[in-house]
């Protein structure tokens, strides 16, 4: 395995739990295996307190109960899918290789650094590795971070906006299209927008960052130059995306698919036979197009490992596919989505539609109940559906879910309308948001 | 329509929407339309303070804005499917009658009164009407009642336990069946009745109740005589499930299903072309074992009325069918299920198997993760799902409709694993509970 987070050790876990006799070596570029680096913004906030919760399990973990070779901060050097060997930087510091029956590709996606100058300053950030993450954390803790601004208001620059504001740092985010959360649907993410206005976090959105300037004298950051402004600052996190780490595989002649990730069939096995490949760094067919896309995510990337561990040790089991389902906490709501929104259903060139429904969290006389969103996408002919977004108040987000469902098994929104959802009125309105919405849609559809 | 609560008001909203020159009566033999039954335990707990809350819509909303006849406190004595009249006590005091293109019975179901001595005592009550719950709200707050004891452990029952312990009195639960919750599998049902415990409810399961007995110089209850024993109460709470309600229909020569209740096809149509029928008093057909049930919910009479009341003005709209979901809040845990339970698929005559797991409702390591216990029944030959239930703390819950999502599309336990399930620390642990416990199936599952 190459790469020991989530897809490396998925898949070395199941190498070993199918193949008690193989020999299983891990190598990893940094100092820790299986950390989760979706709890990353709740550690620099505090929430979670010490580093030990963010890591499951330790390498001696792996090694004493999985009986697993783990290399920590090796990263290999070179790969040969033919004489299957991997090269790496052994402990006396020479060129050290080492031959395998079957490599399992796990090396995930790194942060996009933009060139831009004053990008390598003191006080110009990312989050995506644990120690970018305890660099964060030891930062906001020494008390010098008045003032935050994120660069990119994706799900983890949104995340971060909450925990920098949870610490009471001033924080303007900044993003370069015309809304927060790209991925969701404008009349979606307007409302978390609204969200985090109501919160005191500053948006400043169609605003390109030029660059940073350090401030006489410090140490840390001065000013993050935006939209033609200098905005003063003394921490700025680039948030602007990550992309697939590619760079072994490429240069061992591994095919990347047209998304730049690793092209994988259903089995998770790459261009070269010898060599599988799982999460971040490899794409997964979507199961409502039924075309190659890549949508890094946790979820992904564990299945994908478990899939390629047990392919790796002579298996033949296949993936699913993905429906792009995922989840944020951003202060006071949730936001979900699965399969298309409205915009990606037409670069598809399908024919879409959308409905959008305001209901509640919960019955409209319990107290508490809170509003939930729910749009739905889908074809006006036959009303084949294609994607749904959720924002509102606690409870809301999983039940995006069900939706997923829906979607892996090809339902239109006349049997997502006809499920038999649960109800009480701690939970629900008696229409369920989500049946509400099918329901709507269904007026829409020609059949 | 006969009734006019969720059936028979979802009848003749629908109705109406599709057919604006219609004429509509509504017959409902109580002082209220459009309630929500469901409601009633948070309003004798004073969760909901209102009467008013209780009602989404009053008579007068249904005669002035949607043009309907609304008769209530008229019970219809007769019907005549074929010279297709009713029969009624006219304002006079004398009888009417009316006649009909189409006539929907949505009467509803009756709450079981066992023929107990002293079952008419001012002590006893049971909860089913809106009169009922006032009834029982007044008894409540005017502070006379020290200790109750509620008879059967349904969620009705554990419902009330909830909302009487909340007004600080004494509650003793008796079961005649070896568990609370009788609907789950024991070893899930286990979970609630602990619940129970830790909340200070007494919990007297395989106990008959053979009485009751007034204390004297008392208007109110003095004892339940139970199990041999004579048990001090201020009140009684006889909660021992509903009958379906269905006198006017056999009177009228209607056909009833095996279960007692309406059968009905799946237009909602009874065994007379003239009669529709929908709701607490009708069958419907179950999702797993295509086989007609009948399972009395809120969520089913709105959505079969809905449907009767197209089909009554011309309509054709087919019932997609139950998988009899239902959840309920006690105390801090959630209870859902969805399908059918091992021993129901046992009954049925199916070769079921269960898994059952304990995971978290947040990453781990995110505070305030609490216990998410997953059942899941399905066939080992194959792996078909066929049913699941859920139990835990806050959040748990409404994951079940992804379960009912995978029975409506027929999934086996290795669809479910493979639903693209969102996550993120505060929602789930990576795995989500219901995939962790799909993926525990599959090591069942002979293919």
């Amino acid at each position: 395995m190459v790469g020991g987070v989530a897809a490396g050790m998925s898949a070395a876990s199941r190498a070993r739990r199918l193949r008690p006799d193989v020999e299983i070596v891990v190598f990893e570029k940094g100092g820790d295996v299986s950390y989760s680096a979706c709890l990353l913004p709740y550690f620099v906030s505090g929430l979670i307190p010490s580093r030990e919760e963010l890591v499951q399990y330790e390498a001696d973990f792996f090694r004493n109960e999985r009986h697993m070779d783990i290399r920590l901060n090796t990263p290999v050097a070179a790969l040969d899918p033919v004489g299957r060997t991997v090269t790496f930087q052994g402990p006396d510091g020479g060129d050290a290789s080492l031959s395998f029956d079957a490599l399992v590709l796990g090396t995930g996606a790194v942060a996009v650094k933009p060139p831009l100058p004053g990008i390598d300053i003191p006080g110009v950030a990312t989050l995506r590795t644990l120690a970018d993450g305890e660099r964060l954390r030891e930062r906001v803790e020494s008390g010098g971070i008045k003032k935050a601004t994120i660069v990119g208001a994706g799900y983890i620059g949104l995340e971060m906006a909450e925990a920098l504001a949870s610490r009471g740092i001033t924080v303007t985010v900044i993003e370069l299209l015309p809304t927060v959360l790209p991925t969701f649907d404008p009349d979606m993410s307007e409302l978390v927008e609204r969200e985090l206005l109501a919160k005191g976090v500053s948006v400043r959105k169609e605003t390109s960052v030029e660059g940073f300037e350090p401030r006489d004298g410090s140490s840390g950051l001065g000013y993050v130059l935006a939209g033609g402004q200098r905005l003063e600052a003394d921490l700025a996190l680039v948030s602007v995306g990550v992309r697939p780490a590619v760079g072994l595989a490429t240069a061992a002649g591994v095919e990347l698919g047209a998304t730049g990730a690793i092209k994988v069939d259903a089995r998770q096995v790459t261009s070269e036979p010898s060599v599988l490949a799982a999460g971040d760094c490899s794409e997964a067919n979507h199961v409502v197009t039924g075309r190659p896309v890549w949508i890094p995510l946790g979820t992904t990337a564990n299945k994908q490992g478990k899939l390629a561990g047990e392919n790796a040790v002579g298996g033949s089991a296949r993936f699913g596919g993905v429906a792009g389902t995922n989840i944020a906490k951003v202060f006071d709501l949730e936001a979900a989505q699965t399969g298309l929104t409205e915009r990606a259903a037409s670069k598809e060139g399908l024919a879409a539609t959308s409905i959008r429904i305001r209901s509640l969290s919960k019955a409209h006389a319990y107290p508490g109940a809170g509003a939930v969103h729910v749009k739905l996408v889908f074809e006006p002919d036959g009303g084949r559906l294609l994607g749904g977004q959720i924002i509102g108040r606690e409870g809301a987000g999983k039940r995006i879910d069900t939706i997923a469902a829906a979607l892996h098994a090809k339902m239109t929104v006349r049997d997502l309308a006809d499920i038999d959802m649960s109800y009480a009125p701690p939970f629900s309105p008696v229409w369920d948001p989500v049946a509400m919405a099918a329901l709507q849609a269904l007026k829409k559809v020609r059949s």
